[in-house]
């Protein structure tokens, strides 16, 4: 006899709906301690998770095969398209436009040169036509000439106020909600997380403490030639319009060995530009991952990979289907995208 | 009538033995306790003993005008002269010369080619006449043309078994005691130590972490660049003979610029290559501490300052003087100079 013919047959039916009901009850307030309790609760369920969890779950098993002590547990992110959006151009660049034209005053030739001058006048297809090169320039006008301190405080206002063509948010309210948990959900565990970013290393450093709870210190980034000297009697580093390590492709891992010294045990990236620091990362000896997220999501954020001229997607996730890294689907594994959207 | 009148009167002369003893052992007891809980028992009491403990209780105590938060506390040495000896030569220049004698054999050209014949035959006044130039050639030898991975078991070789010239102690015994306090002493009040050395920082990572307990992100030194590449499917990166920072002098503020992005709040050297790290941190806000190693003892260690070749100690005392920074008499100031003195 099985056992619920057994209860069916001797239980009334008002018990049967009272044992229902506290069935409904139980279930409930398990789903709602597992919602408190589960560290990533904008992720879908599923291999993505999977794969992050069942890693955490090993480095931090004392006595597993897997165990990684604390010192080691290094996680390195990417930033651009990573941890915050970088469409429809890297959002450093709309900061460089911006500062472009709040340095304008001091540089009256500005508006008769090119690149210079289409930025001025926003004018896009001028900008396109002045190429890589003219971009460069625009970079190099407006992240040199000033202290560092002096940049710092532009870099914060430009962040605190100026806001997305498309979604007319502020731009670090264009962070990933997702990510945001797992940067959390590491450090709750043990690890040190790093950014290893193309982006400018005293851009980021201006405003990414505060947002992701990441230290400068562990912030790497491209970084400018620099030149001590005093003003007045204060010493001062002047921002030179030199670049001094371009922390992208095959400079991700010259980056991390130059901040870190060692090597990760965890990174996460988006595209091409980080392929050398996940076959680095993953490189090592003992419990490894490595993990790109891929940008499927027309409708909530943007859909690119292969052909994109930003955060370009080819190479990087051949390399990750044949070695069985991690691949965000961002359309299936993302509840959310951004913070506002979390509740 | 005085307490001690009334007491010779009344108590018999073998009560006064009893407490005279028992004087003496609550004395001794009491010298202990103190010992005990000296953060710098090999620091003799004096001004500059004085100097580091009223910083260190200013930045500590909450609600005191000085107060610094813990994320703050960020404290940096120079190596060569602060926290190891650095006569009659840099001891990286040792490990230099034992390096290319390592490396000798995969290089015959060497037998006949300066600075490498002198070096190879220990010919100290030919490798003179190459002048500076010569010694940056050795450098340069020695530290590249391996991957990052090979120049660090290199270097551990090397401090393991390579013995001083004058002492006959294995390098890493050549640290300085109280020195080695010092670090202890920041890092129990919430402080996290960095090197900011213009020695390599590779070669410092190799022996720092285990012998200063300062793990290898936060050593900050001169740098070569470096090439990532696959070497049968496993990447590396290739130290290239090819400078990217002299972290020495006004490289030293860029050096903790690019590695912190911060300000430190207390800054030791020993030299003029230390003037432009010790005027960067006491130009901060708040409560600040510079300080120099001053070598005065020729009898327990060498005793040089404006006039030295190694680690010349001229302008940058002018200022410490001028500016009432702390200057270390190493004579007078430190008990013991190396570990092995200690008891």
């Amino acid at each position: 006899m099985r056992v619920e013919q057994g209860l069916s047959r001797t239980w009334p039916r008002s018990r049967w709906i009272r044992f229902a009901s506290l069935c409904v009850l139980a279930m409930l307030a398990c789903a709602s301690v597992h919602a408190a309790t589960d560290p990533l609760p904008s992720w879908n369920e599923g291999a993505t998770k999977q794969k992050i969890e069942t890693f955490v779950k090993a480095v931090t098993t004392s006595g597993s095969p897997g165990f990684v002590e604390p010192a080691q547990r290094i996680a390195v992110f990417d930033n651009d398209g990573t941890l915050w959006a970088e469409q429809p151009a890297y959002f450093e660049f709309f900061f460089a436009l911006d500062q472009i034209k709040a340095l304008s005053p001091k540089h009256p030739e500005w508006k008769t040169t090119e690149p210079f001058k289409s930025a001025l006048a926003g004018d896009m297809k001028g900008l396109a036509a002045s190429g890589e090169k003219g971009v460069l320039e625009l970079v190099a006008a407006s992240h040199s000439g000033m202290t560092t301190d002096e940049f710092a405080r532009s870099v914060n206002q430009w962040a605190s106020t100026a806001r997305h063509p498309k979604t007319q948010r502020v731009y670090t309210e264009m962070v990933y909600q997702p990510m945001l948990e797992l940067l959390h959900y590491l450090r709750d565990n043990g690890f040190k997380t790093y950014i290893v970013s193309g982006g400018g290393q005293d851009f980021m450093r201006a405003w990414v403490p505060a947002v992701y709870g990441i230290p400068p210190e562990q912030i790497v980034g491209s970084q400018g030639e620099l030149k001590y000297e005093l003003q007045n009697g204060n010493p001062v580093l002047i921002k030179l319009p030199k670049v001094a390590l371009i922390d992208d492709g095959p400079g991700k891992p010259v980056g991390i060995q130059r901040a870190l010294g060692v090597k990760p045990i965890f990174a996460f990236g988006n595209s091409d530009g980080d392929q050398q620091m996940l076959e680095w990362t993953a490189s090592g000896d003992g419990t490894r991952f490595a993990g790109l997220v891929h940008h499927t999501d027309a409708a909530r954020e943007w859909s690119y990979d292969r052909q994109s001229k930003i955060g370009k997607l080819d190479k990087a996730l051949d390399e990750a289907t044949a070695k069985g890294w991690a691949v965000v689907d961002m359309k299936n594994d993302w509840k959310v995208i951004y913070p506002a959207e979390k509740n």
